[in-house]
């Protein structure tokens, strides 16, 4: 098994992006790259053949849903969460902070940690820095998230000041009881909008020994245009010799936006959870397929496309198993999706290698005329169906 | 395009079973066959490469499903069935007699054809021999059902009665305005749990030149054992050189032992609906995988079992997916049961060309221990979740 380690193979010529490759000891994956979530174990409708068959090399799978069901001592028993679901490549797992805080009405933070309810059956838990890295451990996740406080924007300055401070206190708990055991431990940067608390959170967590860093607190309620402009400015803020990961977003637009920022990371339930709801990714967008006008399309959702939806099926057969509430829907719809994030990537890898980034992130932008929300929450939220 | 065919290769020695070949006009068909059942237009769950991978040759589709959604006429305009929905193999479209007439409080039946309302918009539509064969011809299916009267059992004598002769009188007008063109029309037997029904009725049907026989109304409400016996005793009563279909039934069990009967075809929603509702055949039954037993279980679900669910995941995984509403799981449990179906025809045919047929049987029959219900209902009844 190999050690947790991240080299940067190749820098673009005008932009901040890079071209690099994580090692786990599951494997390697190579950078830019986007996480498929996979909530409950699974990668929503999707079997790991063919989410590795995408191209994908890392899923990021979510303590919080997995310590209420299964129960992550049922998944250590069986052999650990890549052997549960049958994954052979790199696991992250996020810390369940997000969640736990997400549970309007059903949660009570203090400074040493949260006491919620299960959204599931309503029993009283709580959640830790120490209890997270219990779950991630008995997971057997190749990347473990620091457990961080994670309030939504707009938030009052006191409260992104005082989740900045706990942040901190709870990233050094995570680091004190980490074991050295080659997997990799990651950080997270908190701060909401503001500038100078996202600068004071960098500081502290950059300098505590993580083996990389993450951007939190972005796409939790504001504006995709807010997202991009915090992103914008913290990412400078991280050590340029770590991987940096920006949790929980966003569009392929979103993707090749902060490519050009240093972003080396991405999760987000969008491509999977859009998909369910009918709407399906191009490189201007995404259509809805259940509109009339596609009632008798012959073309596929996107000509351009190389994957089994587009090269099988009609636009008007996917409108027909949309509307009658077929599970072959969802399949080919997040299928579809996850091929056009997963092929962007490789575009973006490919023109970060070539020194023209700027020339490709300015074109694909300027083709992109999406007007859904960017904003999807971070990866498992409980308001959301991708929560289980 | 080959003209549709029937022929017998091989004859069990001590049964009536036999192994054939039909042939279509997209491609060949070996018997006995299992027909798994495509509804709206998809085998719930699965890809066509995923069907025809596990042996499947022939699927149903709905009339009464698909001229509703999407209707027949979007679907002729985009090539036909096989193309709509990317089937290479062939298709058998039943009338849509079964479903109207389920309609219970919906529809109003007399000698002409079916009154009755859409189950999805309340639309008032007809059915009649013309139109059901009108349907079946813009979907392009290689094997036209004949429009019948199927009461549910159990009947009175006079129903049953009229509905035998409902359904010659329909047969000839079906007869009538069938086309030469190299599909075939399959005459049915109706007659309900009543012998001289049976016979009359496949006296009138058999004689009207139809390409083969099907017998219809059984799995309609009464036992499997009943279902069985009027099986036993109709089977005989159709023409040994065409092939016989038995609509609508059942468990792997009951194929096997209607395989001693006689029967070449079947079609049966049991395999892909009991998988949705988390139910797994095995050799000795079902399994049901949300029981709290299989919680900790490492094994697969069947150890003999070579589809991917048994090769990839333990029943503990499967169950997690279950009591997670996960789309994987309904994938995984469908992908199971249809191969369970396929391998036990596949063992069927290799007993009856080895003529060892009655012991094969009678040691498959030995092993099962189903409590389950056989009777599903014909394929795509609407009261059923198979309907869309």
């Amino acid at each position: 098994m190999s050690r947790f380690a991240f080299s940067i193979l190749a820098r673009d010529a005008t932009t901040a992006a890079r071209r690099g490759r994580l090692t786990t000891p599951h494997g390697t994956v190579e950078t830019p790259a986007f996480m498929p979530v996979g909530t409950a174990g699974t990668v929503k409708a999707m079997t790991p053949g063919e989410v590795s068959g995408l191209g994908f090399e890392m899923i990021l799978g979510n303590t919080y849903h997995l310590t209420l069901r299964p129960g992550e001592e049922v998944i250590r028993r069986l052999g650990g969460l890549h052997r549960f679901m049958n994954w052979q490549g790199s696991i992250l797992t996020d810390s369940g902070g997000f969640q736990v805080l997400s549970l309007a009405g059903r949660r009570d933070i203090d400074d040493d940690g949260v006491d919620f309810r299960s959204h599931i059956d309503g029993r009283k838990l709580r959640m830790t820095p120490e209890r997270s890295l219990e779950i991630q451990a008995a997971l057997g996740s190749d990347i473990v998230m620091a457990f961080d406080d994670c309030p939504a924007l707009p938030s009052e300055p006191e409260r992104l000041a005082q989740a900045v401070a706990r942040t901190t206190a709870w990233a050094r708990r995570c680091r004190d009881v980490f074991p050295d055991d080659g997997r990799a431990l990651f950080g997270i940067v908190q701060g909401g909008d503001d500038r100078a608390l996202r600068a004071e959170s960098a500081a502290a967590i950059t300098t505590m020994g993580f083996d990389a860093h993450a951007i939190g607190g972005v796409s939790v309620g504001e504006s995709a245009a807010l997202s991009r402009e915090v992103v914008a400015f913290t990412a400078p803020m991280l050590p340029e010799s770590r991987a940096r990961y920006l949790m929980g977003m966003g569009t392929p637009a979103d993707l090749v936006a902060m490519i050009g920022h240093g972003i080396d990371l991405f999760d987000c339930v969008l491509p999977t959870r859009v998909a369910r709801n009918g709407g399906l990714f191009t490189p201007e967008g995404r259509i809805l397929i259940k509109r009339a006008e596609y009632k008798d399309d012959g073309r596929p959702v996107d000509p351009e496309c190389g994957c089994e939806a587009c090269r099988c099926y009609s636009r008007a057969y996917l409108r027909h198993l949309y509307m009658a509430g077929e599970i072959l829907g969802i399949r080919l719809n997040t299928l579809h999706n996850l091929h056009q994030y997963a092929e962007t990537i490789r575009q973006a890898r490919r023109a970060i290698e070539a020194g023209r980034y700027a020339a490709f992130r300015d074109a694909f932008l300027a083709r992109w005329r999406d007007t859904g929300s960017a904003a999807a929450g971070p990866a498992g939220d409980i308001a959301g169906d991708e929560g289980g």
